[in-house]
């Protein structure tokens, strides 16, 4: 087994459900597995726990609660229950966190610290329940050209000024992606590690940013084909006080139209040389 | 006249060389005008400063200076090179401002610090020909989107550090494109009122941000298309200090298709309406 390795199931979504993903990180010794809800959902909670712990694997995190933000109360109030039932699933898989996407701005919103409150206050809402079922919240800075439509939750520092507001149950997803390029990033990674009771740092994601990026959303770079110093972020969060397994999470058309072996195998060729 | 609005002529490049944007800008009562280089170079500066000057127009900036990180020490000499012309354009122009694209990573780099001491380094060379000329260089943070290939210098915040690192002669030119998501847009702002020297605001561009965006350069929105909150940064540079024009800077393949005059229309209709 390679220690420290997980894939998420979004890298391959375009040609395999969960039970692939799980047979396929036990064929190339992955040990780590993180699923979106969809595939789990697709196979059934109850059956995709018990198929990955009969493989051995860990879950790193389970994709995704959060998208707060909503223009009604109606709006707001569904997203809680969804984010409840999320919990349920991370719960029930024994995921090492939840991993939290907040939301952008409401449709036909330009009210951006509004919707940074439905953020607060989302997270404040389900907090209880997370707590109650021992779900870590993985707040997930995504980077500043989501803040429109996913998340206006941008940063690191925003990310743990919510830990700081509303108390333990909450950590960060770090995500090489969305983080690279801040020049706050060492320091609040430092930060991340001094909070009192062990490291904020509760996942750590790696893809690469290429150059050129030709899509918003589509066009992340497999580990090493960037510009990113993943190596470098990876060694922060480690002085940081985090011990947990590198995620490779890619939305890239390129790699979804491989071979998945072929990307599992050039996923972890890149995580030896890393 | 209609106080307080400039065009960049980039905004109707593939249509118009800068006479006709000086002729348009005096067609339609626009009273400040902002040459891109290339323009400004195909016209010659001596002419364009003349016919400029009998349209009644106030040079809100010149776009644009910068672009310091290079592999080695003779792209980076060459880059000062570039920069100490365009301070004697901007000059020669009477141009408000030199708006700073700092630059991204060296080609083949991931050493983002190693990029950003390149940065302080070569506004260091360059700031005492722009004082001796009475050229403020106007340090632009661009997204975090063009992180790696044009601006390693991303917030307001990090171009404030610079003012007060290296002195008098700097400023900042704030884009709502490229500053609208940053948790610390209010607080920077203010900050930058608080020079005890007049306010570090040289330059405010107004762009919108589009849903979907489709490209990370070439889809800005025509202000009020999109979700940017512009005339509540209007009213953040107002109260810190700043009286100057808002200058209307699309990029955009959309808008660059149109009939330019129909463009200088619709940005007119929308400033008057904000």
């Amino acid at each position: 087994m390679v220690a420290g390795l997980s894939l998420n199931t979004v890298t391959v979504k375009e040609k395999w459900g969960l039970a692939d993903c799980i047979e396929g990180c036990a064929r190339h010794a992955i040990p780590g597995i993180s699923p979106w809800r969809d595939v789990l959902q697709a196979m059934g909670v109850t059956a995709a726990a018990r198929h990955i712990r009969d493989a051995g694997l860990t879950v790193t995190g389970l994709c995704r609660g959060g998208m707060f933000p909503a223009p009604d109360a109606a709006g707001r109030a569904a997203a809680l229950d969804d984010n409840r039932r999320a919990i349920d699933e991370a719960h029930r898989l024994g995921a090492a966190c939840l991993v939290m996407v907040c939301g952008g701005l409401p449709p036909g919103s330009r009210d951006l610290p509004g919707a940074r409150a439905m953020v607060r206050d989302g997270l404040a809402a389900i907090l209880p329940e997370a707590l109650a079922a021992g779900v870590t919240l993985a707040l997930e800075p995504l980077h500043p050209m989501t803040c429109a439509d996913r998340s206006v939750l941008s940063t690191i520092a925003q990310a743990l000024d919510l830990c700081d507001d509303l108390g333990p149950g909450l950590g960060v997803a770090l995500d090489c992606y969305h983080v690279w390029w801040d020049p706050e990033v060492a320091a609040q990674i430092e930060r991340a590690g001094k909070s009192g009771a062990g490291t904020r740092i509760a996942a750590f994601h790696a893809c690469d940013w290429l150059v050129p990026t030709t899509d918003l959303v589509f066009d992340r770079g497999m580990p090493g084909d960037g510009v990113i110093d993943i190596a470098g972020l990876r060694a922060m969060v480690d002085a940081a006080g985090y011990a947990g397994f590198t995620e490779v999470e890619l939305l890239s058309r390129r790699w979804w139209a491989e071979d998945p072996d072929h990307v599992l195998a050039t996923i972890l060729a890149r995580h030896k040389a890393s």
